[in-house]
């Protein structure tokens, strides 16, 4: 049972979609795949934009959604409060961009003053590039502070990492104007890792003309030239498409506002379970990501929680990355999770934490399962 | 059923493996399948150094061979005599590399002689890159020999896109110290599209720790790392994995040596029948790829044969690319494929040139078939 912020669930009918013989890339059929998934991707990503399909991790993604849009040089700010954030400052160092990184502590979230002051600080500024939910401490970012700190302070790009936001918490790209944003298939849309997804606004794609970093494979021109005639660039992941076929058809079949309002139940869900069992929370519940959980246990060893709920029933929590090894354990509750599967963590959870000696103040199962009821 | 050159068909228990449950890409029991199927690559790339898979196309995974080992203004020679020849000179020249291109005739071979004079002429030239099998005209193209050119010539790097003919010709890559070689998923590993793998010698590691071209999510650096833990820089594609761990196992069973000598014998039958059915075939005999047959039918329109082939037979031709759309028809033979695959083509086809109202000269069927006899 993976209870990790990705890989996510995926269900079964989506894993037997993918367990299809695949079938040649160009032909009609696959072609119809391709028109459809796009316009369920434009549903989901809430624009009239194409969303791009790249065969990448969301590391990958991500490059292209910086790279395709800018130049050696050019000055851009990344916003940074986890590993994530880091990264996408390495890789735009790695292309020659001027970097300014605007940092807040682990467990902390940006804060949107600070991008708009070094926004005043500087005219020059070509993107703004920021993590919305951010894996590595469950800390969620205050998007639409952040892009209006953006908009009222520049023409700067906005380029957003939502690998784990998308299809998670609620993103209206066009109405908000971000102008570049991309996440990944294993977070929230319940598919197996392999595939990327980006779109760009008009703005973005203006910029795409004058943009001079190389690029050949990750040339997001190539992928929205092949999407107008449903295709791709490059041999795309036939039996990935098979699945995000029906995994697309699932989510609307259950509604954005549906898809949201169960993943912040879910969200709350466990955060009153970890108050409830004295386990204390590593984000602040106004910037509480709706994908993942971070947990600081005070006092008990976090791969020792993580280790009994392996062992004993099978749960996979994902552990603390980089300095926060060992510290932290985190739950994911994204994508193909249910009431159920929650509920079901958290008893776990309990027991564990029974077996390691610790007394939990109150029962988190009943705070979980009151939040749950409330629908 | 397919015969295109990639997807290739894939065997049920590979596609059964693939449809599991995801696990975490950072559990012991994951690390154990990369660590296996780490192993198995190198057996299967007949060297001792790293074969890193990446979440790529065969294009990013060819991307990632030239930018890793390079710098730019680097000159360097790319070899080509078709569409995916041209394709490295394009990314070379995306990533600002000073590119010679030593060229020949769509179904004609590269002449190992024009790159020896090249290299004499220059002695500059920092890499020679070049296709082994040119899917788009099924020319093999003499890799030993071009091998020895550069060796003897140079001490450039050869930098080789074996996207399909690795796994299906005999290439030993560390006997022949060839310095970097790249492949994909749906064409010799019998798996769906979605991985590609890369590997490189120590000289090639070398010109690594020099070059200066812009990478991230293609940095074969971090996935060289990475694999000495058996583990992967970014999210992996877990379920790829699993069905790459089940091929591998399948391709070891039945050995490198009744793996290519399968190849060649389906490649000869192939032709057999072409040439007894008066198709006439676009690569020489002396340089013909074991993974696709290119046929240019006098006379007759090579869409309808595709067409008419996929509506009576359910079997998938590839067609021409680029200048040949519409001359040409390519019948893949690239990894899963058994004799009795061939012959059922073979005899589609002959039946499909019926419907035409071609009347071959003599049976495709029987010359195919004695040819198979031979084993």
């Amino acid at each position: 049972m993976l209870m990790i912020p990705g890989p996510t669930p995926v269900p079964e009918k989506v894993l037997l979609a993918m367990a299809k013989h695949p079938i040649g890339h160009r032909s009609s059929e696959f072609s119809q795949i391709i028109a459809e998934t796009n316009e369920n991707l434009k549903w989901l990503f809430q624009t009239k934009n194409p969303v791009l399909a790249l065969c990448a991790s969301g590391t990958g993604t991500i490059e292209a959604a910086i790279v395709n849009f800018l130049s050696t040089g050019d000055r851009v700010i990344v916003g940074s409060n986890g590993k994530f954030g880091d990264r996408w400052a390495q890789i735009a160092k790695a292309y020659g961009l001027n970097v300014q990184s605007i940092t807040a502590e682990w467990g902390v979230p940006l804060n949107p003053d600070d991008i708009a002051s070094a926004l005043q600080a500087d005219g020059d500024i070509k993107a703004v590039i920021v993590t919305h939910s951010e894996t590595s401490t469950g800390v969620l970012n205050d998007l639409e502070a952040i892009n209006k700190a953006v908009k009222e302070n520049s023409d700067a790009l906005i380029i957003v990492d939502a690998v784990t936001s998308l299809g998670s918490h609620n993103i209206p790209v066009d109405e908000w104007g971000i102008d570049v944003i991309g996440s990944g298939s294993q977070k929230g849309f319940m598919l197996p890792p392999g595939m990327g997804f980006v779109t760009a606004s008009e703005k973005a794609w203006a910029a795409y003309e004058k943009a001079t970093l190389p690029k050949f494979y990750l040339d997001l021109g190539k992928y929205r030239k092949a999407a107008d005639k449903a295709s791709t660039p490059f041999t795309p992941p036939v039996n990935l498409y098979f699945g995000m076929k029906v995994a697309l058809e699932m989510m609307k079949a259950e509604g954005l506002e549906n898809i949201f309002a169960r993943h912040t139940r879910h969200k709350e869900a466990a955060r009153a379970a970890m108050k409830a069992m004295g386990l204390p929370l590593f984000a602040p519940d106004t910037h509480a990501s709706p994908a993942v959980t971070s947990v600081v246990p005070d006092g008990i060893d976090a791969e020792k929680i993580r280790s009994v709920m392996k062992k004993r029933f099978d749960i996979a929590l994902a552990g603390g990355q980089d300095h926060m090894k060992g510290k932290m354990f985190r739950m994911g509750h994204l994508g193909f999770v249910s009431d159920r599967d929650i509920l079901c963590a958290i008893t776990a959870l309990e027991a564990t934490l029974q077996e390691l000696g610790y007394k939990p103040p109150a029962s988190g199962v009943l705070a979980a399962s009151e939040r749950l009821q409330k629908g």
